[in-house]
């Protein structure tokens, strides 16, 4: 019950941060195509940051697939996830509106920076109520992608005041990383429910 | 779980992509009733769009009720569909600002169009989980629906260049093709339980 | 789980509905308590609005939770619903801003009576698909409230044309009506649990 | 059932307030650091707010899971909760533009009272309903933090006439007794499962 309140509530909030930067597309003045022109880099950096949003909004929902148990530090390190994302619409715009200049664009990464680390101190609230050897630290193990894209977005943040450019492909590619499914929590969670199944299958006797 | 998460999850994309639209529609300064006159093109497009949000979430709804099993990619589907819908508010407001001027009323067929592949590719997705004999597959059966509705966004695309009347007649024709309630998925779920309805009943020795 | 998806759409377009009104309550400039006392008609109004969804999402939620069985002309009639209280937050903001001008007044009321025809037509789909004998008929049974309200709403729209501030009063006015609990399906509700719980109390021998 | 929608409702409206509420940090123009620099008071007022709103929707979370029963007067008086929470991003960005001055950080103290008397109102509600000897009146027992809270406002709001910056140092203050997690009716609900399980595990004669 908990927990299905934690994931509306979170699901409420991406789906709104996630649909109020299209406001950010303002409809333009004028009738022909080359209106729409100007508007290239505000949709780019738009679908740049949906992709990160339904990257967050996924992973979300695997991590909180594989949760048993909910508590307050829970809540909290979730409200704080929340917010850090619920900033997402606003450097999408400003970087977006200055055509990816170099501070925008490096504020950008920060966010993502901030956000990547709220996700990991949620990922921690969460394993330590369902302990070390439960389903979800299993199936994170490693973490590699997890250690590899904060250390991306630093590289990217100092590269924006070089090139923003380069960040801007780091930005991209991290994202990309995050796309090839990751399928080690769906392959835990068939592991232990086909062990439940192979322990309800044993004889009793 | 996770089925129902996804179906939240829309839920609350579409429920804001569906009243934002309604944000476009300026409150007018002054106070007599010609002042709401400019209006009318931008509510005629909030209500074509209105109608098709609700005819997809309708069928979105449908299709999710005869699924079973979600897999990663059933989720990007969801997610690239979810972004072409909430572009809708953006060409909506192009269109209505512009009294369905030529370019803009053609570009708000080009994302009709590419919603409704991403809507057959979602489709596709989770038949290709459920399997070709599962009830969805036997559900859409050969789809005609599906399959005629882009090929007239794309004759109102062209003839958008020659006559934008001709799109906007062609859209609210699609429109009122999917109104037409699409008894096949009810039917087939009404058959499916009634099916198991009778093993049940049947004698068992 | 048909119903619930139902509940949670239009909970999510009520919810956005209610708090984009919000928007329209501008923040002025100037830091003094005088700098607030032009926003008062558009709070005035924000008030009433908010008190006609919080009915409009009270006896819905009443309604459904009274509703066994939904099918397709029941999701359409309650889209059609959906569209007529989207346009509140505009007929509110256009009341609000010409401070109860004659034609916004009477226009708020036309919404309000168009709102009210697609409750009762919902009402009506919601009846015919569990029958005359269901509890929600007999729960809703001569529907006092909802006859009288539209000739209200008639009466407040004609009044408009003299004096809004008639209309105004009509508005609340009826808002009160409704604010005064509605038992009846809350104890046709407990009436049927009850017989329910006495038919399965009764010896079976 | 019943309380379920009551949940996604309010969830719903607190996840649109939080999130329209960064609305109000307008993109800025100009591209450099310091465009941002005038920022920071609505920055800072926003993040206030995302903390009452977080502490707000915990502490609903956690009455609601201690109730057991619904009823009309629990329905409305959460409407009311909701009402003066939706006037938050108002007063917020109130404050926020103009950098604290004395008479919007009054009245933001005024919202925070309102709501706080609402949540109060709602509490009542909830425990009349329940019983004087339901798990949520045990849990919550003197509620010695709902008493404080509007005697601190009431004293942030009077001296907001003199200088603001104590009132937004009060707010804060009672932002941070709330974060301070309240194990009250975590501990009470897990004493009455335990108890539950307790006698289930007795041997029955």
């Amino acid at each position: 019950m908990t927990k299905n309140r934690l994931e509306a509530f979170s699901d409420g909030v991406l789906a709104i941060i996630i649909t109020i930067m299209v406001l950010e597309l303002k409809v333009p003045h004028g009738e022909e195509m080359q209106a729409l022109l100007p508007l290239w880099p505000r949709f780019l950096s738009y679908v740049l940051s949906f992709l990160y949003l339904g990257i967050y909004w996924n992973n979300h929902h695997h991590m909180l697939h594989a949760t048993e148990r909910i508590n307050g530090s829970i809540l909290w390190a979730n409200l704080h996830l929340l917010f850090w994302l619920s900033l997402i619409p606003f450097v999408t715009g400003w970087m977006g509106e200055n055509h990816f200049a170099k501070v925008p664009t490096g504020l950008y990464g920060g966010v993502l920076l901030l956000a990547a680390i709220a996700y990991w101190m949620l990922q921690q609230a969460i394993i330590r109520e369902q302990g070390r050897d439960s389903m979800l630290a299993r199936a994170i193990g490693k973490d590699w992608k997890g250690k590899v894209s904060p250390a991306l977005y630093i590289v990217a943040i100092v590269s924006s005041l070089l090139n923003p450019a380069i960040s801007g492909s780091i930005y991209l590619l991290v994202a990309l990383i995050w796309l090839i499914p990751d399928r080690r929590i769906e392959r835990e969670i068939k592991k232990t429910e086909q062990g439940a199944a192979t322990n309800a299958d044993k004889p009793r006797g």
